[in-house]
């Protein structure tokens, strides 16, 4: 369904709004391979507008520069070469000024462009952009957090974050669902990405799910029992990972000198909030605690059939947390969205009949299917109207710079 | 069951008639971390039985060499520290001697034990070391090709191989199955590996199998027509892996100056036989092929749901064949069993309920279960008896070194 | 010698000059492991007097921030830990600002420090400090346009570089010096760094020298001679070195689309100007080419002994030319200061009787006496004032990042 | 000069009485990149002769098989391809015997070769096969050595060595040398590298040198006094290599769990025989220990100097001691030849006026001179007839898989 200005607005603005207060120098380099500048970020989102719809699809439009989509290209092999992936740091030029002038000229034309009459398919186009960028929204504060943490100085991404509860969560409770044929997968109004469907049929058994995720307090009771030294916990392609890169507890977790638990979090580095869910676990971490706490990890139709009529509720972007907030109490499932992506036991494949759309938008999903595994939720990055039951999202195993957590589950 | 003193027998004597005419300095060097020596296969399958029989639950037993456990773990945590994989190729002692004497040491230990009573237990576990002997019997193949083709003079490891039939392949039928409710992985008499199990319902559609593999005259029209060259028929990371390797044909393929194509083979280089399934590829080779040819690879269950009733024919490594053969003409499913494994869609994951035993044993299997994809059938280096419709082989998408090819699939 | 206050200021302020124009983005990456961020080269040469001057023989001074110490050190040891080297480019904080405002701390510090009575060996320090921020001005030149190489936009550091004459030059004349027991390195009064001693006597055989650089337009006839794809004329390590890295040219080289040559300058892409000396080559490249030409490279003891009577004439930083200029005719020996430094034969090691000072100050120079080569003169990004006839500089023999190129010598 | 048939013989026989006992097994594999395997070495000395004597300049003379000079050139661009260097260890065949066929081929047509007129200057190249082939019998007995300390096993290459006197050896004595003048490098009678001339003269200061090498004893209280931890005892590129490879002792000490020291030699592991000469050290540990003892390295021209009048006396491999034993007791300098090479603080660069001759011959030395410092002198095994005052081997400064140590140095 085609945007409307108003709706096309409103996304683009609330990218800025991430980067309010940060210079160019921030925005700039690059930390690791898997993140990028946030400033490439916000080129890149204005490039996919530029590129698939209005060069594409509008009448005279004139690119703001024709070497920019050779620089903010990502991975659409469809479209011609592209800027090295590992270089994107290096792209002092163009300036963060010469970005946002970028963002106004495409933003200009995409408002001429939408008060127009606009086929239907480019309006779907143009509804695959924003969320595509809200996408970015989440990697623009993830891979800030990832370069401002390997600063010596922790500096902040933001100079303040809220304070997080403190009461001690109750142990979870074990949420029963019925097993049964039962189909998963988006198959109604409203957008989904072309992964989340077709809507088909799984067989499922009877399992429980944990009402709440696995907590700091009880990951710390994980690192404490050695759970970081035991290789029959692990996958053994976790173990060679938990030795290759000295994994000793989730990524931004530190130890001052006191022995005090601390974390590095989008405010620096603060005392390890115990009862919020722990996030920035791997796959591979979420895996092994589920199996030293003698669980496991739900599936991703499992999490989805618990998960279907359940409202979006939880810890987004737009409250500003900048953290996981911990569980309000309640009897139910709690932060099923929001606060943490949960690691599913699923590797990331096709759904049966999935078939890519041809074309450089075929590429946005479906050549991404091998060695990843499938987060279903959302979390205290992800903006609220961006997530739904269906929705897969999906790392590999060893990645860990996402607000990822885990919620346990079990047979019933 | 615990098996009796002449199936011990008849198993290790399998593996030494393997090995028949090399020399130790054939049977030293490790020419990939993947590969290991055969005299490294001919002592760890011999460890095995050392350590987790005869160590374990013999009376009196004494080691061969203590020094041997550290030598011949494979990949056990449980039982201790171990000599590193890739190192593996420099133990030029003990010599093909010391490890043939260490073989009737422990065969010797082993005919005793059998020829007393075994509790069921126990006997459980030689019956598991003699499957896990076949399975490196077709690793000592596949290693020993691989070692064999890194040598410019492409030696053969046997002197002479069987010819191979020339008669082109008539197109393959399209055998047609109908989805359901289907009970798959192994559930009744009879060894299975734990990763067979627990047999459980899973949800098809319906769909239709190729009647036989895909050949290699097949593929070298995929070669021909640049298959190797166009990012869109591949997974992300399997272009990734085609540019860094500069994948242009299967393993072993080779072009003389006159254009002739050759393949290296266990018989040495030979003419390409075009009508014999394709092996050596790799599951991101065979899922771009199928993506080219506007079809898909089956899953694991859609292949086993085809294989159950069928009996295990195919060309093994009794009959010394050395190289896949082609297809008899036959209006039915051909070749399911034999030949070359067939890569399925099925990343290798656990299956509901599944549990790793207690123990180092409990590692043979299920630590694995990450970034692997299932194969089917079996191929023919394979002992027959090894064989069964449930069988899951899995290996990571971008190796290629067993005698791995692909049967199609559709929809219905 | 203890600097004056105008001196002191003097160099300070050039070096804030070489990045007039520049934003904290510009200066914020690095671009290889070998350069370092301009915005470090702020810092760190401003460390260099706080930790060795203010720190240890100040009165009363308070460091603007103790943990700076730990970011800026390069690689004194004996001062403690320090920021891992090929992460300087992700200090995004201390911003610009907070980097200037440190300057402006030590600067006034420094005022006052050197305001009083200074000790002799403290005074040494001072001018010790800023021969060393003399050698990082001439970094911060070539670490930035090494950066601004790395955009596929080849921005110019400066807007606009002053153009280059044109005229061709002639071929050189050969200057012939006499041999015999020479004595070598600096021996009299001002200031030198302590590789340039002990003063000692070399044996010497007559030679004779080229009296200008190789130029652009000779190195293209080496080009399209084959001299990058003949092994016969390299060093083994050097031709590993060129099928590495794919040497095809000198570093900034590149070819437009109608074959005109191009070169990588401080200006952004300009015509390669044919007459200037070639630069950005290595010690293989240059030691290929003297091959290629029947020639060799001079010993640092030849080019000493050309120099010593020599006033420093050349092109220099100060002229702001920004690139090798071609050299002006004349009879004589010209260029042997400025515009571009010139390999030697001599790798870089101690002179007789050499011993390094105690403490960290001893690291400055003598650590780094192993796998390196000696070039002499200095470059279109040197100060005038940094150089004299014995100066050493001294760089891996595979590094072509600096503004380095060659003068043939012969037997006489 | 052309040798005899006889000399011929001697030198080709004491390569293969190295390799008695040993299977073909054991000289396979290839342990290390800078190593090859024993057969490598017997089939490559051959080939020299095949290539540069017989093909070249005998008449009617058919290869062996014209697939060797693919296979065992090591590094002469000028004769063609050849096979890669760090795959040498996969070539299981040929078989040792075939080797050993192919050096009795070769060896039945030098003798018919040398048995008729020789032109002086093939009669050169031979006796250059023969110093080769000395230098690669030194290196079969350091790379088997290297190979069967891979082992964890630790089995001698062979059986038993003699033992070594364990005498304290008593302080060394220091003797005076006297500067001047000095003429260096071969220029009289009898045979000599290329890189051991021309003759020339360097100017020495005055100097001492210490009687006898460093010890075992000695340098184990450089290891006990924290030797390998201290930065500023190192050049930085040894201090960067101490902590990349985790050097502790030097390369084959280990230390047994009740403390005691053992060596790793030809006879498997012995413990450490404290009185003998320290070997298996690199130059940078040889830099290191001389600066913690408050000496120098000397120089080649000061050795030099130092050794041109004495007789080549030492152990050599003819003696067949196996590893260096300590020194006679006797006032003046002794072991200056055998026992250990001795590195010295001189990169290994070419003699003024050196000139490589044309052709592949011209790649025997010059090419190398790059990257490596050179050590004078000879080991334990060393041919006594391959050594003279002049000699230079040389290997870059973190290698020590030779039998390399050090003597001090001291200015007058």
């Amino acid at each position: 369904m085609t945007p409307s200005i108003d709706a096309y607005r409103h996304v683009r603005d609330a990218t800025l709004r991430l980067v309010d207060g940060l210079g160019d120098a921030d925005m700039t380099p690059q930390s690791a391979e898997f993140a990028s500048p946030a400033k490439w970020h916000l080129a890149h989102t204005t490039w996919f507008f530029e590129q698939f719809v209005l060069a594409a699809h509008g009448t005279g439009y004139r690119r703001f520069d024709e070497r920019f989509g050779f620089l903010f290209n990502s991975y659409y092999n469809a479209v011609g070469a592209r800027h090295e992936r590992p270089r994107r740091g290096l792209l002092t030029r163009p300036t963060l000024q010469d970005v946002l002038a970028y963002r106004a000229h495409v933003d200009h034309a995409m408002a001429d462009f939408l008060g127009a009459r606009v086929p239907s398919e480019v309006g779907d186009l143009v509804e695959l952009g924003l969320h595509h960028e809200q996408q970015h929204q989440e990697l623009i504060l993830t891979d800030l957090l990832h370069l401002f943490a390997q600063n010596p100085l922790r500096p902040g991404v933001r100079a303040t974050l809220p304070a997080v509860p403190t009461d001690a969560s109750p142990a979870p409770a074990w949420i029963e669902f019925e097993g049964g044929n039962i189909e998963v997968g988006h198959g109604g109004l409203g957008f989904a990405f072309d992964n989340e469907g077709p809507r088909h049929v799984v067989a499922l058994r009877s399992f429980r799910l944990a009402s709440r995720p696995v907590t700091n307090r009880e990951w710390l009771a994980f690192v404490e029992a050695g759970g970081y030294a035991d290789p029959q916990l692990w996958l053994s392609d976790g173990w060679d990972t938990v030795q290759a890169q000295r994994w000793q507890a989730p990524l931004y977790w530190e130890t001052a000198d006191d022995g005090t638990r601390l974390q590095m979090t989008l405010g620096g580095l603060l005392p390890l909030a115990l009862d919020a869910p722990v996030s920035h676990v791997s796959f591979f971490e979420a895996d092994a605690y589920a199996r030293w706490a003698g669980k496991r990890l739900p599936t991703e139709f499992e999490w989805e059939l618990a998960a279907r009529d359940l409202p979006i509720e939880g810890g987004f972007v737009e409250q500003g947390a900048g953290r996981p907030r911990p569980a309000s109490s309640g009897s139910g499932l709690s932060q099923m969205f929001g606060d943490v992506w949960e690691w599913t036991a699923s590797p990331y494949v096709a759904y049966p009949g999935f078939r890519t759309a041809p074309g450089a938008v075929g590429e946005y999903n479906g050549k991404f299917m091998n060695g990843q595994y499938v987060l279903r939720g959302g979390s205290c990055a992800s903006p609220r109207s961006h997530l739904r039951a269906t929705y897969r999202n999906f790392f590999q195993p060893g990645q860990r710079w996402q607000f990822s957590g885990l919620r346990l589950a079990e047979d019933a």
